[in-house]
Protein backbone atom coordinates (compact mmCIF):
# COMPACT_ATOMS: atom_id res chain seq x y z
CA UNK A 1 0.00 0.00 0.00
CA UNK A 2 1.48 3.77 -1.30
CA UNK A 3 0.33 6.25 1.28
CA UNK A 4 -0.92 9.40 0.44
CA UNK A 5 1.89 12.24 -0.16
CA UNK A 6 2.07 15.83 1.21
CA UNK A 7 4.07 18.53 0.78
CA UNK A 8 4.09 21.61 3.11
CA UNK A 9 4.26 25.78 2.36
CA UNK A 10 5.86 28.04 4.69
CA UNK A 11 5.36 31.56 3.81
CA UNK A 12 7.14 34.24 5.36
CA UNK A 13 9.67 36.64 5.08
CA UNK A 14 10.19 36.80 8.95
CA UNK A 15 11.11 33.12 8.51
CA UNK A 16 13.97 33.78 5.94
CA UNK A 17 15.06 36.62 7.77
CA UNK A 18 15.85 34.88 11.27
CA UNK A 19 13.40 36.96 12.76
CA UNK A 20 11.24 34.05 13.74
CA UNK A 21 11.95 30.62 14.24
CA UNK A 22 8.91 28.35 12.67
CA UNK A 23 7.41 25.80 14.58
CA UNK A 24 4.72 25.21 12.00
CA UNK A 25 6.71 22.81 10.32
CA UNK A 26 7.58 20.02 13.14
CA UNK A 27 4.20 20.03 14.21
CA UNK A 28 2.55 19.29 10.82
CA UNK A 29 5.45 16.57 10.00
CA UNK A 30 4.73 14.95 13.55
CA UNK A 31 0.71 15.18 13.08
CA UNK A 32 0.60 13.96 9.49
CA UNK A 33 2.87 10.96 10.69
CA UNK A 34 0.38 9.58 12.86
CA UNK A 35 -1.97 9.48 10.56
CA UNK A 36 0.09 8.41 7.31
CA UNK A 37 0.46 10.78 5.25
CA UNK A 38 4.25 11.12 4.04
CA UNK A 39 5.44 14.48 4.10
CA UNK A 40 7.66 14.40 1.54
CA UNK A 41 8.76 18.32 0.51
CA UNK A 42 8.87 21.69 2.96
CA UNK A 43 9.36 24.84 1.22
CA UNK A 44 10.06 28.13 3.06
CA UNK A 45 9.09 31.41 0.48
CA UNK A 46 9.13 34.88 0.82
CA UNK A 47 6.31 37.39 1.31
CA UNK A 48 6.26 37.64 -2.56
CA UNK A 49 3.84 36.44 -4.93
CA UNK A 50 5.77 35.08 -7.88
CA UNK A 51 7.59 33.22 -5.10
CA UNK A 52 4.71 31.48 -3.89
CA UNK A 53 2.76 30.85 -6.83
CA UNK A 54 5.13 28.97 -8.25
CA UNK A 55 5.88 27.13 -5.16
CA UNK A 56 1.88 25.99 -5.27
CA UNK A 57 1.76 24.99 -9.18
CA UNK A 58 5.15 22.48 -8.67
CA UNK A 59 3.70 21.13 -5.16
CA UNK A 60 0.28 20.72 -5.81
CA UNK A 61 0.91 18.91 -9.40
CA UNK A 62 3.50 16.89 -7.15
CA UNK A 63 1.63 15.63 -4.29
CA UNK A 64 -2.07 14.52 -2.97
CA UNK A 65 -1.71 17.13 -0.19
CA UNK A 66 -0.24 20.78 0.22
CA UNK A 67 -0.90 22.43 3.18
CA UNK A 68 0.03 26.47 3.58
CA UNK A 69 0.88 28.46 7.00
CA UNK A 70 1.01 32.07 6.69
CA UNK A 71 -0.17 35.03 5.13
CA UNK A 72 -4.11 35.22 5.07
CA UNK A 73 -4.23 38.15 8.02
CA UNK A 74 -5.93 41.69 7.28
CA UNK A 75 -2.41 43.85 6.57
CA UNK A 76 -0.95 44.58 3.05
CA UNK A 77 1.49 41.82 3.84
CA UNK A 78 -1.26 39.38 3.50
CA UNK A 79 -1.00 37.44 -0.37
CA UNK A 80 -1.32 34.23 0.48
CA UNK A 81 -5.00 33.93 -0.63
CA UNK A 82 -4.56 36.39 -3.79
CA UNK A 83 -1.40 33.38 -4.47
CA UNK A 84 -3.68 30.37 -4.46
CA UNK A 85 -6.24 32.00 -6.51
CA UNK A 86 -3.85 33.23 -9.28
CA UNK A 87 -2.24 29.53 -8.93
CA UNK A 88 -5.46 27.91 -10.07
CA UNK A 89 -6.71 30.64 -12.25
CA UNK A 90 -9.85 30.98 -10.13
CA UNK A 91 -11.62 34.71 -8.83
CA UNK A 92 -11.35 36.08 -5.41
CA UNK A 93 -13.85 38.24 -3.60
CA UNK A 94 -15.32 38.78 -0.63
CA UNK A 95 -17.56 35.72 0.13
CA UNK A 96 -20.79 35.92 1.96
CA UNK A 97 -20.42 32.98 4.03
CA UNK A 98 -16.81 34.17 5.30
CA UNK A 99 -17.93 37.76 6.26
CA UNK A 100 -20.87 36.37 7.82
CA UNK A 101 -18.44 34.36 10.23
CA UNK A 102 -16.62 37.36 11.11
CA UNK A 103 -18.89 40.05 11.69
CA UNK A 104 -20.82 37.62 13.53
CA UNK A 105 -17.29 37.39 15.66
CA UNK A 106 -17.14 41.12 15.61
CA UNK A 107 -20.18 41.87 16.77
CA UNK A 108 -19.75 39.55 19.71
CA UNK A 109 -16.06 41.08 20.63
CA UNK A 110 -16.74 44.34 19.93
CA UNK A 111 -14.47 45.20 17.25
CA UNK A 112 -14.64 46.76 13.83
CA UNK A 113 -15.56 44.76 10.68
CA UNK A 114 -13.37 47.12 8.42
CA UNK A 115 -11.84 47.49 5.05
CA UNK A 116 -8.74 45.51 6.69
CA UNK A 117 -10.75 42.64 8.46
CA UNK A 118 -12.88 42.17 5.19
CA UNK A 119 -10.06 40.99 3.59
CA UNK A 120 -9.98 37.88 5.33
CA UNK A 121 -13.13 37.02 3.66
CA UNK A 122 -11.82 37.10 0.29
CA UNK A 123 -12.24 33.20 -0.97
CA UNK A 124 -11.28 31.70 -4.29
CA UNK A 125 -13.32 30.71 -5.86
CA UNK A 126 -15.12 26.84 -5.36
CA UNK A 127 -13.10 27.17 -2.06
CA UNK A 128 -14.32 25.07 0.88
CA UNK A 129 -14.10 27.20 4.42
CA UNK A 130 -11.51 25.12 7.13
CA UNK A 131 -13.02 26.44 10.42
CA UNK A 132 -10.43 28.93 12.96
CA UNK A 133 -11.82 28.13 16.37
CA UNK A 134 -9.26 30.42 17.98
CA UNK A 135 -9.46 33.75 16.25
CA UNK A 136 -12.24 32.91 13.80
CA UNK A 137 -11.06 34.08 10.07
CA UNK A 138 -11.21 31.13 8.30
CA UNK A 139 -8.60 28.89 6.11
CA UNK A 140 -9.66 27.39 3.06
CA UNK A 141 -9.19 24.24 1.28
CA UNK A 142 -8.72 24.48 -2.71
CA UNK A 143 -8.29 21.93 -4.98
CA UNK A 144 -5.90 19.85 -2.75
CA UNK A 145 -4.40 23.05 -0.99
CA UNK A 146 -4.68 23.50 2.57
CA UNK A 147 -4.78 27.07 2.88
CA UNK A 148 -3.95 28.07 6.94
CA UNK A 149 -2.72 31.15 9.10
CA UNK A 150 1.09 31.21 10.42
CA UNK A 151 0.16 32.01 14.21
CA UNK A 152 1.16 28.48 15.69
CA UNK A 153 -2.12 27.93 18.04
CA UNK A 154 -4.65 29.05 14.66
CA UNK A 155 -2.26 26.83 12.37
CA UNK A 156 -2.75 23.90 15.30
CA UNK A 157 -6.22 24.57 15.27
CA UNK A 158 -7.11 24.59 11.47
CA UNK A 159 -5.03 21.30 10.83
CA UNK A 160 -7.38 19.73 13.86
CA UNK A 161 -9.71 20.31 11.83
CA UNK A 162 -9.03 19.64 8.33
CA UNK A 163 -6.68 16.14 9.06
CA UNK A 164 -9.78 14.31 10.46
CA UNK A 165 -11.38 14.72 6.65
CA UNK A 166 -8.18 13.47 4.86
CA UNK A 167 -7.86 10.35 4.12
CA UNK A 168 -4.89 8.77 5.59
CA UNK A 169 -2.62 5.40 5.38
CA UNK A 170 -0.48 3.09 6.82
CA UNK A 171 0.67 4.51 9.73
CA UNK A 172 4.71 4.31 10.23
CA UNK A 173 5.88 2.08 12.65
CA UNK A 174 8.86 3.17 14.47
CA UNK A 175 11.52 2.02 16.82
CA UNK A 176 14.52 3.57 18.12
CA UNK A 177 17.87 2.24 19.10
CA UNK A 178 20.27 4.68 21.26
CA UNK A 179 23.85 3.20 20.29
CA UNK A 180 26.97 4.61 22.10
CA UNK A 181 29.29 3.94 19.96
CA UNK A 182 30.43 6.68 16.85
CA UNK A 183 28.31 6.09 13.53
CA UNK A 184 32.01 5.13 11.87
CA UNK A 185 31.88 2.11 14.62
CA UNK A 186 28.51 1.01 13.57
CA UNK A 187 28.17 1.87 9.75
CA UNK A 188 29.56 -0.96 7.97
CA UNK A 189 26.90 -3.94 9.91
CA UNK A 190 24.22 -0.95 9.75
CA UNK A 191 24.44 -0.66 5.87
CA UNK A 192 24.54 -4.34 5.83
CA UNK A 193 21.51 -4.88 8.13
CA UNK A 194 19.36 -1.89 5.97
CA UNK A 195 20.37 -4.24 2.70
CA UNK A 196 18.88 -7.12 3.88
CA UNK A 197 15.26 -4.86 4.87
CA UNK A 198 14.95 -2.35 1.99
CA UNK A 199 11.55 -2.30 2.75
CA UNK A 200 12.17 -0.28 5.57
CA UNK A 201 13.61 3.27 6.47
CA UNK A 202 17.01 2.58 8.56
CA UNK A 203 18.45 6.37 9.83
CA UNK A 204 21.23 6.95 11.66
CA UNK A 205 21.40 10.31 13.49
CA UNK A 206 23.90 10.86 15.42
CA UNK A 207 24.87 12.90 18.62
CA UNK A 208 27.56 14.17 20.93
CA UNK A 209 27.05 14.41 24.64
CA UNK A 210 29.69 15.22 27.29
CA UNK A 211 32.00 14.96 24.07
CA UNK A 212 31.56 11.44 23.66
CA UNK A 213 30.08 10.16 20.38
CA UNK A 214 26.48 7.65 19.56
CA UNK A 215 24.10 7.85 17.15
CA UNK A 216 20.01 7.01 17.49
CA UNK A 217 19.49 4.40 14.75
CA UNK A 218 15.70 4.17 13.68
CA UNK A 219 13.65 2.00 11.90
CA UNK A 220 10.74 2.89 10.42
CA UNK A 221 8.02 1.05 8.26
CA UNK A 222 4.12 0.16 7.89
CA UNK A 223 4.89 -3.60 9.04
CA UNK A 224 5.07 -3.90 12.50
CA UNK A 225 6.47 -7.46 12.06
CA UNK A 226 9.12 -6.61 9.83
CA UNK A 227 10.43 -3.61 12.17
CA UNK A 228 10.61 -6.10 15.31
CA UNK A 229 12.51 -8.20 13.24
CA UNK A 230 15.47 -5.63 11.92
CA UNK A 231 15.23 -3.89 15.29
CA UNK A 232 16.32 -7.92 17.27
CA UNK A 233 18.70 -7.93 14.56
CA UNK A 234 20.01 -4.50 15.43
CA UNK A 235 19.94 -5.17 19.32
CA UNK A 236 22.03 -8.57 18.81
CA UNK A 237 24.87 -6.49 16.51
CA UNK A 238 25.21 -3.73 19.04
CA UNK A 239 24.09 -5.05 22.56
CA UNK A 240 24.30 -2.25 25.31
CA UNK B 1 22.74 48.01 -4.50
CA UNK B 2 21.42 44.37 -4.78
CA UNK B 3 22.79 42.00 -2.00
CA UNK B 4 23.60 38.46 -3.12
CA UNK B 5 21.26 35.74 -2.59
CA UNK B 6 20.78 32.43 -1.28
CA UNK B 7 18.82 29.48 -0.83
CA UNK B 8 19.33 26.18 1.99
CA UNK B 9 18.66 22.60 1.33
CA UNK B 10 17.71 20.78 4.36
CA UNK B 11 18.93 17.14 4.28
CA UNK B 12 16.85 14.48 5.95
CA UNK B 13 13.88 11.87 6.81
CA UNK B 14 13.99 12.73 10.42
CA UNK B 15 13.10 16.58 9.67
CA UNK B 16 9.80 15.70 7.45
CA UNK B 17 8.81 12.77 9.95
CA UNK B 18 8.44 14.62 12.52
CA UNK B 19 11.24 12.73 14.66
CA UNK B 20 13.67 15.71 14.87
CA UNK B 21 13.08 19.87 15.17
CA UNK B 22 15.61 21.65 12.77
CA UNK B 23 17.48 24.08 13.91
CA UNK B 24 19.85 25.03 11.26
CA UNK B 25 17.85 26.79 9.10
CA UNK B 26 17.04 29.49 12.06
CA UNK B 27 20.81 29.58 12.83
CA UNK B 28 21.72 29.96 9.02
CA UNK B 29 18.96 32.74 8.59
CA UNK B 30 20.11 34.87 11.32
CA UNK B 31 24.07 34.36 10.15
CA UNK B 32 23.32 35.52 6.45
CA UNK B 33 21.01 38.14 7.29
CA UNK B 34 24.12 39.87 9.16
CA UNK B 35 26.47 39.91 6.46
CA UNK B 36 24.25 40.58 3.68
CA UNK B 37 23.37 37.70 1.91
CA UNK B 38 19.45 37.62 1.26
CA UNK B 39 18.06 34.03 2.09
CA UNK B 40 15.23 33.58 -0.27
CA UNK B 41 14.32 30.20 0.31
CA UNK B 42 14.40 26.81 1.73
CA UNK B 43 13.89 23.58 0.69
CA UNK B 44 13.63 21.00 3.59
CA UNK B 45 13.79 17.22 1.52
CA UNK B 46 13.91 13.61 2.63
CA UNK B 47 17.24 11.34 2.07
CA UNK B 48 15.78 10.53 -1.62
CA UNK B 49 18.93 11.03 -4.12
CA UNK B 50 16.30 12.51 -7.01
CA UNK B 51 14.85 15.03 -4.51
CA UNK B 52 18.28 15.97 -3.31
CA UNK B 53 19.59 16.33 -7.29
CA UNK B 54 16.66 18.35 -8.30
CA UNK B 55 16.73 20.73 -5.47
CA UNK B 56 20.58 21.27 -5.86
CA UNK B 57 19.94 21.90 -9.54
CA UNK B 58 16.97 24.52 -9.38
CA UNK B 59 18.23 26.39 -6.23
CA UNK B 60 22.11 26.28 -7.27
CA UNK B 61 21.03 27.99 -11.34
CA UNK B 62 18.69 30.74 -9.17
CA UNK B 63 20.44 31.85 -6.33
CA UNK B 64 24.02 33.46 -5.22
CA UNK B 65 24.88 30.61 -2.94
CA UNK B 66 23.19 27.18 -1.72
CA UNK B 67 23.93 25.95 1.55
CA UNK B 68 23.35 22.02 2.33
CA UNK B 69 22.73 20.80 5.46
CA UNK B 70 22.77 16.80 6.41
CA UNK B 71 23.86 13.47 5.25
CA UNK B 72 27.44 13.72 4.92
CA UNK B 73 28.34 11.24 7.58
CA UNK B 74 29.72 7.36 7.48
CA UNK B 75 26.38 5.77 7.24
CA UNK B 76 24.47 4.27 4.43
CA UNK B 77 22.22 6.96 4.20
CA UNK B 78 24.30 9.78 4.03
CA UNK B 79 24.10 10.14 0.43
CA UNK B 80 24.60 14.27 -0.18
CA UNK B 81 28.21 14.21 -1.27
CA UNK B 82 27.04 11.67 -4.74
CA UNK B 83 23.93 14.29 -5.10
CA UNK B 84 26.15 17.03 -5.35
CA UNK B 85 28.34 15.40 -7.58
CA UNK B 86 25.39 13.78 -9.90
CA UNK B 87 24.00 17.64 -10.14
CA UNK B 88 26.87 18.92 -11.31
CA UNK B 89 28.03 15.97 -13.54
CA UNK B 90 31.22 15.14 -11.65
CA UNK B 91 33.34 12.78 -10.37
CA UNK B 92 33.64 11.53 -6.57
CA UNK B 93 36.09 9.54 -4.98
CA UNK B 94 38.00 9.47 -1.72
CA UNK B 95 40.49 12.57 -2.17
CA UNK B 96 43.81 12.15 -0.29
CA UNK B 97 43.67 15.47 1.64
CA UNK B 98 40.45 13.91 3.21
CA UNK B 99 41.81 11.10 4.03
CA UNK B 100 44.70 12.74 5.66
CA UNK B 101 42.60 14.97 7.90
CA UNK B 102 40.61 11.80 9.20
CA UNK B 103 43.61 9.66 9.48
CA UNK B 104 45.21 12.33 11.35
CA UNK B 105 42.01 12.59 13.64
CA UNK B 106 41.54 8.97 14.19
CA UNK B 107 45.68 8.42 14.72
CA UNK B 108 44.98 11.20 17.76
CA UNK B 109 41.67 9.71 19.11
CA UNK B 110 42.31 5.80 18.91
CA UNK B 111 39.40 5.15 16.15
CA UNK B 112 39.83 3.34 13.10
CA UNK B 113 39.74 4.58 10.21
CA UNK B 114 37.49 2.28 8.62
CA UNK B 115 35.31 1.66 5.03
CA UNK B 116 32.89 3.56 6.89
CA UNK B 117 34.92 6.31 7.88
CA UNK B 118 36.61 6.51 4.65
CA UNK B 119 33.40 7.57 2.69
CA UNK B 120 33.49 10.53 4.29
CA UNK B 121 36.59 11.26 2.77
CA UNK B 122 34.56 11.22 -0.61
CA UNK B 123 34.85 14.60 -1.96
CA UNK B 124 33.60 15.29 -5.62
CA UNK B 125 36.04 16.54 -8.25
CA UNK B 126 36.73 20.23 -7.81
CA UNK B 127 35.36 21.09 -4.98
CA UNK B 128 37.18 22.95 -1.73
CA UNK B 129 37.15 21.35 1.63
CA UNK B 130 35.38 23.46 4.64
CA UNK B 131 36.88 22.86 7.63
CA UNK B 132 35.41 21.39 10.55
CA UNK B 133 37.07 22.16 14.02
CA UNK B 134 34.37 19.81 16.07
CA UNK B 135 34.55 16.87 14.68
CA UNK B 136 37.43 16.76 11.61
CA UNK B 137 35.82 15.27 8.74
CA UNK B 138 34.94 17.88 6.34
CA UNK B 139 32.50 20.15 4.30
CA UNK B 140 33.08 21.14 1.03
CA UNK B 141 31.82 24.06 -1.72
CA UNK B 142 31.48 23.15 -5.20
CA UNK B 143 30.32 25.52 -7.87
CA UNK B 144 27.93 28.36 -5.45
CA UNK B 145 26.91 25.39 -3.47
CA UNK B 146 28.19 24.73 0.48
CA UNK B 147 27.58 21.16 1.70
CA UNK B 148 27.39 20.93 5.41
CA UNK B 149 26.77 18.35 8.09
CA UNK B 150 23.51 18.46 9.81
CA UNK B 151 24.66 17.94 13.42
CA UNK B 152 24.09 21.65 14.59
CA UNK B 153 26.99 22.21 16.71
CA UNK B 154 29.18 20.74 13.73
CA UNK B 155 26.71 22.80 11.11
CA UNK B 156 27.65 25.86 12.95
CA UNK B 157 31.09 25.51 12.82
CA UNK B 158 31.25 25.07 9.02
CA UNK B 159 29.32 27.78 8.91
CA UNK B 160 31.85 29.86 10.96
CA UNK B 161 34.39 29.32 8.31
CA UNK B 162 32.67 29.54 5.09
CA UNK B 163 30.53 32.59 6.07
CA UNK B 164 33.89 35.17 6.08
CA UNK B 165 34.72 34.23 2.64
CA UNK B 166 32.24 34.94 0.94
CA UNK B 167 30.80 38.41 -0.38
CA UNK B 168 28.47 39.95 1.76
CA UNK B 169 26.43 42.77 0.90
CA UNK B 170 24.52 45.86 2.84
CA UNK B 171 23.14 44.20 6.05
CA UNK B 172 19.62 44.63 6.52
CA UNK B 173 18.42 47.76 9.25
CA UNK B 174 15.82 46.74 11.46
CA UNK B 175 13.00 48.20 13.45
CA UNK B 176 10.40 46.69 15.45
CA UNK B 177 7.60 48.45 17.31
CA UNK B 178 4.99 46.61 19.46
CA UNK B 179 1.45 47.39 18.63
CA UNK B 180 -1.11 46.34 21.66
CA UNK B 181 -3.90 46.66 18.86
CA UNK B 182 -5.50 44.06 16.43
CA UNK B 183 -4.02 44.06 13.18
CA UNK B 184 -7.27 44.27 11.67
CA UNK B 185 -7.48 48.01 13.40
CA UNK B 186 -4.06 49.21 11.87
CA UNK B 187 -4.36 47.46 9.09
CA UNK B 188 -5.51 50.34 6.97
CA UNK B 189 -2.99 53.12 7.89
CA UNK B 190 0.22 50.53 8.10
CA UNK B 191 -0.92 49.61 4.58
CA UNK B 192 -1.09 52.97 3.76
CA UNK B 193 2.66 53.47 5.05
CA UNK B 194 4.02 50.90 3.50
CA UNK B 195 2.81 52.37 0.41
CA UNK B 196 4.65 55.60 1.31
CA UNK B 197 7.85 53.49 1.16
CA UNK B 198 8.29 51.09 -1.32
CA UNK B 199 11.77 51.03 -0.94
CA UNK B 200 11.10 48.99 2.55
CA UNK B 201 10.06 45.98 3.53
CA UNK B 202 7.33 46.43 6.22
CA UNK B 203 5.93 43.19 8.13
CA UNK B 204 3.45 43.13 10.46
CA UNK B 205 3.89 39.61 12.75
CA UNK B 206 0.29 38.89 15.30
CA UNK B 207 0.79 37.58 18.20
CA UNK B 208 -1.83 36.89 21.10
CA UNK B 209 -1.32 36.55 24.82
CA UNK B 210 -3.13 36.96 27.70
CA UNK B 211 -5.86 36.57 25.36
CA UNK B 212 -5.34 40.12 23.80
CA UNK B 213 -4.13 40.43 20.16
CA UNK B 214 -1.23 42.38 19.32
CA UNK B 215 1.37 42.98 16.35
CA UNK B 216 5.36 43.47 15.70
CA UNK B 217 5.96 45.42 12.86
CA UNK B 218 9.29 45.41 11.66
CA UNK B 219 10.66 47.84 9.34
CA UNK B 220 13.19 46.37 7.51
CA UNK B 221 15.50 47.81 4.82
CA UNK B 222 19.54 48.36 3.23
CA UNK B 223 18.95 52.97 4.03
CA UNK B 224 19.14 53.39 7.83
CA UNK B 225 17.75 56.99 7.77
CA UNK B 226 14.47 55.48 5.14
CA UNK B 227 14.37 53.47 8.33
CA UNK B 228 14.24 55.59 10.48
CA UNK B 229 11.78 58.09 8.84
CA UNK B 230 9.15 55.45 8.21
CA UNK B 231 9.45 54.38 12.47
CA UNK B 232 8.49 57.97 13.47
CA UNK B 233 5.66 58.06 11.11
CA UNK B 234 4.37 54.45 12.24
CA UNK B 235 4.79 55.57 16.02
CA UNK B 236 3.28 58.64 15.21
CA UNK B 237 0.37 57.00 13.61
CA UNK B 238 0.18 54.00 16.61
CA UNK B 239 0.62 55.74 19.61
CA UNK B 240 1.83 53.75 22.58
Amino acid sequence: MTNPTAAMIVIGDEILSGRTRDSNMHYLAGELTKVGIDLREVRVVSDDAPAIVAAVKALSAAYTHVFTSGGIGPTHDDITADCIAEAFDRTIDVRDDARALLAAHYARTGGELNTARLRMARIPAGASLIENPVSTAPGFTLENVHVMAGVPTVFQAMVATILPTLTGGQPLMSQTLRIQRGEGDIAGPLGELAGRYPDLSIGSYPYQQNGAYGANIVIRGQDGARVDAAMSELTALFPA
